[in-house]
């Protein structure tokens, strides 16, 4: 820790008033926090005002690089194959990194994807995961490494020691009103991966109704300070943008999605799925310098590693190596409840974030970081955006553990499913792509 | 308390979104961080929200009666004479509560005066009230009543039982940065005045270098801010807005403001101290309904109460009724050192603000509330704005029981004094008058 100290007040002052700090400021308060020197009620005013008066360049990259400091970094050096992981925002039905990581793994990548729980309406992929019996996500640096040597991929929590101003940081933005900040998101993001020691890092901002980012600016705005950030400390970096305004395939939860993955590894995923997977593993595939991204088509090559079981044969190769079985049957909720079509003709819109919050309080999502999840409950979209429906026919399907729950989130999803005479249009899922 | 509780988080973000709170989510959060059932680092982060955000009149309302709610109040019913108070934003040099008071007593109000210690650069009354040997400011509500039955006056420490969300708050917003946020002053300053029980208020909101608002628009947004809360809350209320560019008198510390007072009160006090004395006296007087204020000249009633004696000696009494002894000699520092005019004319200006820093860190204001004051310690204007100097003549006497904190705080002072060949223009104290 820096040898003199700071008044911490006038730290903050400085900040509200729309002033910045300098680097040695930010690498302090950093420091002092993580030591209790600072008090939560200070910090969380700092983050207040950093809510409202942002901080420039200079102050998140050193702020980024204080919480990295922080803790330990993963070593990766050594390892025979490039490194690269990717980062989601957060959406729904997005098991996008359980077909991803194995599919980048089988054509030639070590992907070291350390990654979260769900909080809220969006899913988390450890949660996922462990939906998967004997599946475990606490795996100690050693043995992460080893499962990269052997399998080329892991997905697993982030251990205590890496960047634990983050995660102090975090759990009292998360009880602050503090969450929504452009800044702070990105310094958190990016500290874990820097910290994760990945070399190449591809992002998947979500943007829509589904997504913590409604609006299109503020996700670009998102996007290019994370790879603002990346660039800086060494790291090949590209952002996608990408449409979050229906569930990404048709299955929202945890075990409903390891299903829907699965079947995406076996070459029998859902058009929109497995289109955004192989955009984004293409990216991977370039800031990593893989083969398969100098060929003639790269998501060709992706897709062939789909339906020829290569990404499959590692998934369950990594399924194992982290003591799960993945011929085990996956749990199957008791309770299901279906929503049935209120007129005849297309589905038009099918709303993410309303889906969300419906699986999250059929037990699919936690309100506090210590709740357990259902592996079991979720939403599944029996109809999609463009399919045809006559009314009366199911369109979701509510799973639940918990019979009573079932009646509120039929609630929650009022309105939830528009229906007209015609098909919407096609749009992309890919918005716009960002590089350094 | 409120039989209903808050998610916290969801309030904070509705303030920070800009959105407001109901009468009774306000009460349930003093209420709840009253009763540790909210922690600080929640209320810090809904504080700094405020200070960007701000509250509105019903906001405030409910705030400032849920702080009032939050303990006792001092019962002043049945008093023979009519209850009146004046508060002070705060400003260098400021003594007139020590005159005003007893002058008010003497010309027939009761003045139940409960004050503050300094902090920063501008000094406290209580602080200053101490430099006299015995003097105690800290009462029981018992002894508060008997003094004003029989003096007419007192000045004393609020005590813990009174407004105890306030102590409360403003101790958080002290270290948070929260401070400077126009209804939280406004809140805070009108529940303990509420709570001391007085029935009329005059509030004297000062303006320039050396006031907490250096800005007129924003002092006016403050005083019409408190005298709308009093006056929703029965009081009969008055603001004036005066200048703070230059002490008032010539002393600023603690002694030497109690001998500026005490010759004022024996009728020879500097022309601004009497001036801004005699102008609040005037409208405590008539928000008090005093026969003095129904009189053909107000300020001359009052001044007559300064120069034959009447005001000194409910002063000498009241002191003597606080344990103090008014006979006895105050105390004296031990150092001083003057510095000298670098030019020949006339004073222009003499910024409050350097003076008042310097007095403080000569020892007669404190850093942190446990902090002691010198009594001695304090800074003696020798020559005020308009008089004339000649080049080397000693302009500010410095005074301080330690010698080595003479040189630095003649460095504070450096560009504090400006000379010119022509006095400057004469400019009125009262800037404004606020009525409901």
């Amino acid at each position: 820790m820096s040898a003199r100290t700071y008044e911490v007040v006038e730290l903050i002052r400085r900040k509200r008033d729309g002033g910045r700090l300098d680097g040695a400021e930010i690498e302090w308060l950093v420091d002092a926090y993580v030591a209790d020197l600072v008090p939560d009620y200070q910090m969380a005013a700092f983050l207040m005002a950093v809510f409202f008066e942002g901080l420039d360049r200079a102050e998140l990259g050193r702020l980024t690089a204080a919480m990295v400091a922080s803790g330990e970094r993963l070593d990766l050096e050594g390892l025979a194959r490039p490194t690269v992981d990717k980062h989601s925002t957060g959406g729904v039905g997005d098991k996008v990194s359980l077909v991803l990581v194995p599919l980048l793994a089988s054509v030639g990548a070590c992907v070291p994807q350390l990654s979260g729980r769900g909080l809220g309406h969006t899913g988390g992929t450890l949660d996922k995961l462990e939906a998967i019996p004997g599946f475990r996500s606490d795996l100690a640096p050693s043995a992460v490494r080893s499962i990269l040597e052997r399998v080329g991929c892991v997905i697993c929590a982030a251990g205590p020691g890496l960047a634990p101003a983050d995660r102090k940081l975090y759990a009292l933005r998360d009880v602050t009103g503090t969450v929504e900040s452009t800044p702070l998101i990105a310094s958190s993001i990016m500290s874990k991966k820097l910290a994760e020691g990945t070399a190449a890092l591809v992002l998947d901002v979500k943007v829509g109704s589904g997504a913590f980012m409604p609006d299109l600016g503020r996700a670009r705005e998102l996007g290019e300070t994370m790879v603002a950030i990346g660039a800086e400390h060494g790291l090949r970096m590209a952002a996608l943008l990408t449409r979050m305004d229906e569930p990404i395939g048709r299955a929202v939860g945890n075990a409903v999605e390891v299903d829907e993955a699965v079947a995406t590894l076996s070459g029998e995923g859902p058009d929109d799925l497995v289109e955004l997977t192989v955009a984004l593993g293409a990216e991977m595939a370039n800031v990593a310098g893989l083969e398969v991204a100098a060929s003639a088509d790269p998501p060709g090559g992706l897709r062939a590693a789909l339906s020829d079981g290569r990404a499959l044969s590692v998934f369950r190769e990594m399924v194992r190596a982290q003591t799960g079985d993945p011929d085990a049957p996956l749990p199957v909720a008791r309770h299901h409840q279906v929503v049935p079509a209120r007129a005849s003709g297309f589905v038009r819109a099918l709303d993410a974030r309303r889906v969300g919050v419906a699986a999250w309080r059929l037990g699919a999502g936690r309100g506090k970081k210590e709740d357990p999840v259902s592996p079991s409950a979720g939403v599944v979209c029996l109809r999609k955006p463009g399919e045809p429906v006559e009314s009366g026919d199911p369109v979701l399907e509510l799973r639940a553990d918990e019979p009573a729950l079932l009646r509120p989130a039929v609630g929650l999803l009022e309105g939830a499913v528009e229906i007209g005479p015609d098909p919407p249009a096609r749009r992309p899922l890919v918005l716009e792509v960002i590089r350094p």
